[in-house]
């Protein structure tokens, strides 16, 4: 098939982009040095390809990301990086002979990690990012807590996802290191084998974490593409201009297709005016029925809106994915 | 099933509140002095509703949405606001039986329409935002060039989005009529029935345009809510607080829950700092395990990130509809 007879808007990678990606990454940080991180992508054909790289383990956001994962083969060591109220899904997971670690930060979600089956937890440590993660003093009688409750503590997490998105390398790889000696300062006091933190913008700085938990990597997006790294915009929303004028055009591309929260999309040789639900306005105009590719803003969030997603190579469409870790 | 038994982030909809915005709306603009927008919603069961309000005919942005609609049986009028380059999918509908008219507004969107099957059209006008529409002196020659091309022209579309948010009522009104004698002025070269405009910020001034094309009122959003329309907001994300310390809390609600080109959600009595992939981060903190309430800043993308809404009175869920006219 080829790609001008897809519906737009289509959701495409870029097929020899994406295996660079993946295979870059896969040279700076091997094995499990590396825990991609799903909620990227949302999507366990492109997880294969991450898995068949070398990389054993996965990082989730969601509950679903885990079955999902678990669904298609790939859950031999998942680390659902984050907090839940009730466990009784990943219990079943569990259950099931899936190895799912569990983020916990307090003594309730310690509770529902042991009241809902799951046997193995990290204890997620706030580095300096106002959202999940106990004070990084807390972090050793938590883990006491957990290991009187009946849970394995397989060591800690830390986020520093206020760092990941700095531009100037020096001072992200700075804060990177301030951030990575709370969370070492905590493992110090829970122990345990892992010390999961990172994430696209320091997987090459931050060298104290055991693993990293990049996922943007694979795909890419406008955000991180300011950032210099060696990893190339693969995705793209392709649109159909369907309305045009002397001053601007409008493509069939718009708020239900990109996420927006790092701002528009971009495309090359066009200035984007702004988004509505269904277009994106931009100049200067084009032909009605040429297309037209953007690169989103911000991946995670402009995958969660897609079906499918079409791997391509020049004009052909090779193979298209379900994006299957939708929803909750 | 009760609220609290629901998994989060779930999307509600309270059904007082619904059923009064749908009342005072068809108070309003009774019959067909309304068309209500699916986008808004995206959900056949709420149209439905709207139907029995008396309301027969819709407006729809994509061809899926026009197919969902006929497929519920509430295709007796659609129309697709929105110019396409290939109407194959439409003139599919129309041949069985779906009434669909289709904007267009180029010689290009007029060949579309008649090669793909498509019967009825509306001459889409520019009456002032930078989007779709021909020039307003261009719509009579096009209706032209659509007879000649064996379709049939209803009137004319013109939507006003650049007006429809303004907060000043009186600004709102004054640009509305500016917009409107645009729109008028091609009516009166183009002829037909329908002059079709107007949106939820506008349906009380607009009296020009004979139908109006509000969704939002509804279910409201925040950005809708600042303007004193005697609309309620109906929609909200519920989430669980899943961590939380002396400043802040967070809550499992996050990017891939909301729509977020008009900015954060807004819950009462609590400030949202932001959002992030799976989370909001707020404060006062409230206890790990607690439920909040979240109105969207904007419905449209907020709606097209769920799988289902549930409808709910107090403590109780009523019913769970799919929300089965998202994609494309």
């Amino acid at each position: 098939m080829k790609v001008d007879a897809l519906g737009t808007p289509a959701l495409l990678i870029d097929a020899d982009r994406l295996e660079y990606n993946i295979a870059e990454m896969a040279k700076a940080l091997p094995g499990d040095r590396l825990r991609p991180h799903v909620k990227a992508h949302k999507c366990t054909e492109l997880a294969n390809l991450q898995a068949r790289a070398g990389h054993p383990g996965f990082t989730c956001a969601t509950i679903r990301e885990c079955e999902g994962m678990a669904a298609a083969g790939l859950g031999s060591d998942l680390l659902l990086a984050n907090e839940i109220v009730d466990a009784r899904r990943l219990g079943a997971l569990v259950a099931g002979r899936t190895r799912v670690t569990l983020a916990v930060d307090s003594p309730r979600t310690i509770e529902a990690a042991a009241a809902g089956g799951v046997r193995e937890v990290v204890i997620d440590v706030n580095v300096g990012l106002p959202r999940c993660g106990c004070a990084p003093e807390e972090a050793g009688s938590l883990a006491e807590l957990a290991r009187s409750s009946g849970l394995s503590v397989r060591g800690v997490m830390g986020y520093e996802g206020h760092v990941v998105g700095l531009e100037d390398p020096a001072e992200r790889a700075e804060r990177c290191q301030a951030s990575m000696e709370l969370l070492l300062a905590a493992h110090a006091e829970v122990g345990g084998d892992l010390v999961s933190a990172g994430g696209t913008g320091t997987y090459a700085c931050n060298t104290w974490a055991t693993e990293i938990q990049a996922g943007s990597y694979a795909l890419m997006d406008v955000a991180y593409g300011r950032l210099g790294l060696p990893f190339r915009q693969a995705l793209f929303v392709e649109a159909t201009v369907v309305s045009s004028c002397a001053q601007w055009s409008v493509a069939d591309a718009g708020l239900k297709a990109f996420g927006m929260d790092h701002g528009n999309p971009e495309a090359e040789g066009a200035n984007v005016w702004y988004c509505s639900d269904e277009h994106v306005t931009f100049d200067p105009p084009r032909n009605v029925g040429d297309r037209i590719r953007l690169a989103p803003g911000h991946i995670d969030p402009t995958m969660a809106y897609h079906e499918r997603v079409h791997l391509v190579s020049g004009d052909n469409v090779l193979e298209t994915w379900p994006i299957d870790l939708r929803g909750w």
